[in-house]
């Protein structure tokens, strides 16, 4: 079991042994024990974001877009018009979304390497007054950008409109605190940065709103004010709950605060990301990304440019060494991707450059 | 851990020790070998159902539920119209997915104890030829009651008709051969009789009605027509898949198959129900049933009528005894109900009858 390689990827991740050694309890999904399980986890969760007199923690079953679908269904009317904030991929799920959901929604993007800027989102909401609400990416996993996440929510706030924030990669390292960064729904999931296993994501909902939110969604089974309801009335899910999933994500939220919670875990992964970033460019391979707007989550890298590069034996060369890395997600430029997220520490790091390097050196990769 | 009590409930059930030891890897959502397992899981499952030559597997992430949303949604056209057959809460839920996702539905009810029968249907169709599909639960784990699945599904045929089966608490012990019975979608989940852990579902869709179906979708994440056309062409999941409830579904089909695959599961979950109605029986404990129409899946008892039994109470003290029981779902009768699958035989139940006839005594329940 303890031969399995470090998944250096953007989630599913490595997890702590004892995380994974919660799933060996089956639960009853009706029972008390494990109604208070929920409870506990959504209350850490809320905690994390300073959120508990705002906002409501609604889990739902599923992976981190089925969350993000469920908080725009629920959460704008059908009458509502999104502005969509684009960098990357996920920005451009968002719209997608959007479209299958048959809300009305307007995109702006910008290219992958530049932040959306407050400014802008003035600009764009002064010409537009029938925008309601307002989604974007906080780090956007495609290339590992941040955006600024504080001055668009005041810029939203300011107008008037709600903000929607797919925060899926950066929820519980990079801190948001919601009595500060005003917002609707902020969406995350159990096998980011917490360090749980994938299979349920959660929505902080802004408690005003999801009770406006009743018969909004287009969905039986994602629909948050029905989900909410249900277990506020009952303590239960509404539908089975992956209850394997909900232990491993408790016991990872108990480690998570043993380790110094938000800054502690923030600390260790920037010193999983210099740590990376230093051993990296001391072999020769760039980031995409300047410092500034680089996320300590995951850093995308120029693919050498040496013929003998070939990212699928690259890949299953490195991880005959123990390390699982991530392609890269950019149409334009070839690169790969990897993680600083998850149960590893700055050595892990510098063992997996040195495994990147020797790779590079089995593969004679000279023109990095 | 071993200590926990047997669930016997409708799912999340009993998993072997085997079967939660698989979760005790992380494994990389795009890496080959996860890729070989999914693939692996569901050729395992297209031949459960005979339905290689004629049917695709598309696994989903979340619970029972949402794959049942997905398989009206993607593959009812927004112009059709459904018959829901319904006689107890599962078949309820159906038509209210159809409501929420504004497909025209009509619904035909029989009391709680009543199979829907080939000529109720037979009827229906003659007398609404806007009828394009028609839904029904297999076994309604309300009751355990057991609708007559290739009875209906040869009357749905000859109609024209297309059929879409929920038999998520059927699947894997209660025998259904795709060539023998026509349908368009027959879904389940991995928390049943399986003997997973909850967190997937999966939907056996007619090759093609789902080529059919692009666009239909009412939902992205729910799209099974985007999920098998993505996985068709990567090998993976389109959004995170749960990792762990992956593998782990994998090794308990590894385990039913090793047990002697539909025809050894169902000999044992009869063998429980067996055990268990003889042994309520005996207590004086009536099941809500007929025999004739009580599957080997879940069985309702009424609760004593005695005033000093209470559910909670009789609920409480049978846990501390090692056996989880299930509520009623009943409006009209209080009743109890007791799950006859998962990772347990005959010995288990006649060991939970010992448990509840003890807790009886203990609270002086005399009138039963």
């Amino acid at each position: 079991m303890s031969n399995a390689p470090i998944l250096l990827t953007p989630g599913p991740l490595t997890t702590s042994a004892r995380t994974r050694q919660a799933m060996l309890v089956d639960w009853g999904s009706w029972d008390q024990s494990f109604n208070e399980l929920t409870a506990s986890l959504c209350q850490q969760l809320l905690t994390i974001i300073n959120g508990h007199a705002s906002h409501h923690c609604v889990p739902l079953q599923g992976s981190g877009t089925f969350a993000v679908e469920a908080a725009i269904g629920t959460l704008v009317p059908r009458d509502g018009k999104v502005l969509v904030l684009i960098n990357g991929a996920y920005g451009q799920r968002l719209a997608k979304i959007c479209k299958v959901l048959g809300r009305a929604y307007s995109t702006f993007e910008t290219a992958e390497d530049e932040p959306t800027t407050a400014a802008d989102v003035d600009r764009l909401l002064r010409a537009d007054s029938g925008i309601t609400h307002v989604a974007l990416i906080h780090c956007e996993t495609s290339t590992g950008i941040l955006n600024p996440l504080p001055e668009i929510a005041q810029v939203v706030a300011n107008h008037g409109k709600r903000l929607i924030i797919d925060a899926m990669s950066s929820f519980g390292a990079l801190p948001i605190d919601a009595a500060q960064v005003p917002f609707d729904a902020l969406v995350a999931a159990s096998g980011k940065c917490l360090e749980g296993v994938p299979g349920m994501g959660f929505v902080f909902t802004n408690k005003a709103a999801l009770a406006a939110a009743e018969g909004n969604s287009h969905s039986l089974a994602m629909d948050l004010y029905d989900q909410f309801s249900y277990m506020a009335k009952t303590g239960q899910w509404r539908f089975t709950p992956p209850t394997h999933v909900v232990a491993a994500l408790h016991e990872a939220l108990l480690q998570y605060n043993e380790e110094g919670g938000l800054a502690a875990r923030h600390q260790r992964y920037q010193d999983n990301c210099k740590a990376l970033l230093d051993g990296m460019a001391a072999i020769g391979l760039r980031s995409f990304l300047p410092a500034a707007i680089q996320a300590p989550i995951i850093v995308t890298f120029h693919a050498p440019s040496d013929s003998r590069y070939q990212f699928k034996d690259f890949y299953e060369r490195v991880k005959a060494k123990g390390f699982i890395l991530y392609p890269g997600k950019l149409t334009q430029v070839e690169t790969f991707r990897v993680g600083c997220i998850g149960c590893v520490g700055p050595d892990g790091m510098r063992a997996a450059v040195n495994a990147v390097a020797e790779v590079l050196r089995e593969m004679e990769v000279l023109d990095i």
